[in-house]
């Protein structure tokens, strides 16, 4: 039934049956959160070794005989640059370990950028400085921009990645500055950037010369299927195109361990880790090197750290199907939606009918469904066409899962039903 | 015997006699390192079930009931608010936990200030910024400000704490933002700061709105007797002088649980706290809460941590009384040297002859005994009296302790005698 070829009266009709549906889920009294993409702690249960890994009796020191209790080793023990470099494609001295958060180090690389500039003077000399955001994207990335003052340019993304015709047209201008990406599983489109795509980023040819790719590689390993999106590495196109310092790659291993005791990683090209190995030293006297042994020894190699990602794969490849099959059986062939597919990552995008996505998540929030906020993923929160929606799988236990998609789905064809009557509230 | 008194005649027969010895000594092959202010690893032993103190049996939740694995509580959880608010005197709500360095949050709170001001505007708009660096004093407190393009005012220090109408009258200028301050135990003065220092400080009416005192209380509770230095709560002085916002604290449990594996906290007035607290939000998902817990479960209050403290200076007691008595024996009385006698803390700080202090440094390098370089403490590693030495006496074994201070004391006498004799090198 494609709600867009119904005439008025059929409209009127399935628009009664709809609102008496969405009636009797709100009366529930439904309390679920779909709105934030963290594991599930099942998903951290499958490191419960990790957390006892570096004690007494198991040693505390590393590879290199450092005893990893001390200060210290500004830049992280050799195992954990070993481990990261190999799930990157990059050598070990390509690669420094930070604390727990990739989001601190995109963050202090930004303000580092502010203050003693990214190979050219202070960004904040920068009046007019400006910064590509690619919608729908990772809100916190956005965020971190705005706080400093950039102005934020949006480009659209599609199943391909963005549209890189308008981000070679906008680098032209000397006040654009970066450009932040999520080249796998992008955050929430879902899908990854073809080979086209990351060898257009890694020839572009910015007229800012402290122009860089922050590229977030957060979900490089959080594949979901057996057939899984293979990207070519940023580092070793932008070599090849004569610009090995354009990428500030970023991981962690938030969503592979622990999310809020993980370890995360800044990586590219060895002058850029020289410039942040001499900024480190002024900000610490050495990271949190006993759990990056602990880490090591959780994962001694990409391997056993792929081994984990099947089982967090296991466990959230059915939370997808369980919304993917609620989105296809419900809103199918409707006319009123469309959404992504991902292989891997932690969110699913869903447009709805345009002027409908803030609608919706009142309804779902009326019927105890809490979603991301509709426009999160865009600048200032603001989605021009209000019709996105972030969708996180991950944290919902299957149950409660299929219930929300199951609101969900209903508020999609609700307010796509009062935009088609005219009955909106 | 007084060197300061001696003939020319007993000079030199004195200057032959330390040279042989000096001699001896070097020809030992000795490889000593005195210079870093690092706990020893008999130390972090102290600490071993703090690292298995949160694992699966034990369980993951804090005493909110909140699973600390997962992202979220951008300050912290409350345990740790509660145990440094015991230990600083403050309420749990002036407490921000984070990670594992207090040197990060200041250089963050300095990075901040720089960007987004505090209080006012931004401190880069400033182009003639200053800071007060009391001295000696903590090199990497200085270089932070360095870094950051401030001016370096030196004020000197004493046994009472810093020359407090020096620093009423450089607060005059608008320039002056801050001054940094080791309250307790001062490194590496060892010296504590008295009550009227305090209360001059909480007092303070710089002309800058956004001069902030940078209270690194680092040896808060780290005594090394029982009769130890009390100081007053700067944040109570400053309250009742009126001057709520003017500190910021520093504090960590890097020398009472494991140095690289602690856990950092910024203190100070509520609307300080609440500018801290949203600033973090735009820098990091949340902490590393996990390893708030296991501090929390292994220092459930004050009086545990107390009882850590204790066990610390069992073993640190005796290497600080190892240098003690060895300047005592060696160097006192002759007039070349003086030296201060801390109560707790990590450093002892060593006057020499002016003129003699970096040649002291390289006279012990050659004799295989590695000190902090000549001039650390003070702005760009220059001290103008070129006097002073930090001696570090925590990381070495005692028996290495006792053969590194017999070659400085050794090292010292022969700089002097270089000097009064006028065959300097």
């Amino acid at each position: 039934m494609d709600y867009t070829k119904l005439s008025k009266e059929e409209l009127e009709k399935e628009y009664e049956s709809v609102k008496k549906e969405y009636d009797r889920l709100a009366a529930q009294g439904l309390s679920l959160d779909m709105s934030r993409g963290k594991p599930g702690f099942e998903n951290a249960d499958l490191s419960e070794d990790l957390l006892t890994a570096v004690c007494r009796e198991k040693g505390y020191k590393n590879k290199e005989g450092i005893d990893c209790r001390n200060y210290g080793g500004v830049d992280g023990i050799i195992e954990m640059k070993e481990l990261f470099a190999e799930m990157l494609s990059l050598k070990p001295s390509q690669v420094i370990i930070g604390g727990n958060s990739s989001l601190t180090l995109m963050y202090d690389v930004i303000s580092q950028a502010m203050t003693h500039g990214l190979g050219s003077e202070p960004m904040y000399k920068c009046e007019n400085r400006k910064f590509i955001c690619l919608v729908p994207g990772y809100d916190r990335h956005f965020a971190i921009t705005d706080y400093f003052g950039f102005e934020l340019i949006s480009v659209p993304i599609d199943d391909n990645g963005p549209d890189m015709d308008k981000i070679e047209e906008l680098v032209k201008d000397e006040n654009v500055k970066g450009v932040w990406c999520v080249p796998k599983y992008s955050n929430p489109y879902g899908n990854s950037y073809s080979d086209e795509v990351v060898r257009r980023f890694a020839n572009l040819k910015p007229a800012a010369k402290d122009f860089h790719l922050f590229w977030d590689n957060a979900y490089c390993v959080h594949d979901l299927y057996d057939e899984k999106d293979e990207i070519l590495g940023i580092y070793d196109e932008c070599q090849k195109a004569g610009n090995p310092d354009l990428p500030i790659i970023f991981a962690s291993t938030s969503k592979i361990s622990i999310p809020g005791d993980g370890v995360a990683a800044v990586a590219g090209s060895e002058k850029n880790m020289d410039m942040i190995r001499k900024r480190l030293s002024f900000q610490t006297v050495g990271p949190d090197k006993i759990n990056m042994l602990r880490h090591a020894r959780k994962f001694p190699n990409l391997a056993a750290l792929l081994e984990q990602m099947k089982k967090h794969a296991e466990i959230i490849r059915p939370k997808f199907q369980t919304v993917l099959e609620a989105f296809s059986s419900e809103l199918g062939g409707k006319g009123i939606a469309k959404w992504t597919n991902p292989k891997g990552g932690y969110f699913i995008s869903l447009f709805v009918m345009n002027g409908c996505a803030k609608r919706v998540h009142t309804l779902c929030k009326e019927a105890g469904v809490v979603l991301t906020g509709a426009g999160a993923s865009y600048p200032h929160g603001v989605d021009p066409d209000d019709s996105h929606l972030r969708i996180a799988p991950t944290y919902p236990t299957p149950e409660n899962l299929k219930l929300a998609a199951g609101v969900l789905c209903v508020a999609v064809k609700l307010a796509a039903l009062e935009k088609l009557t005219g009955k909106g509230a």
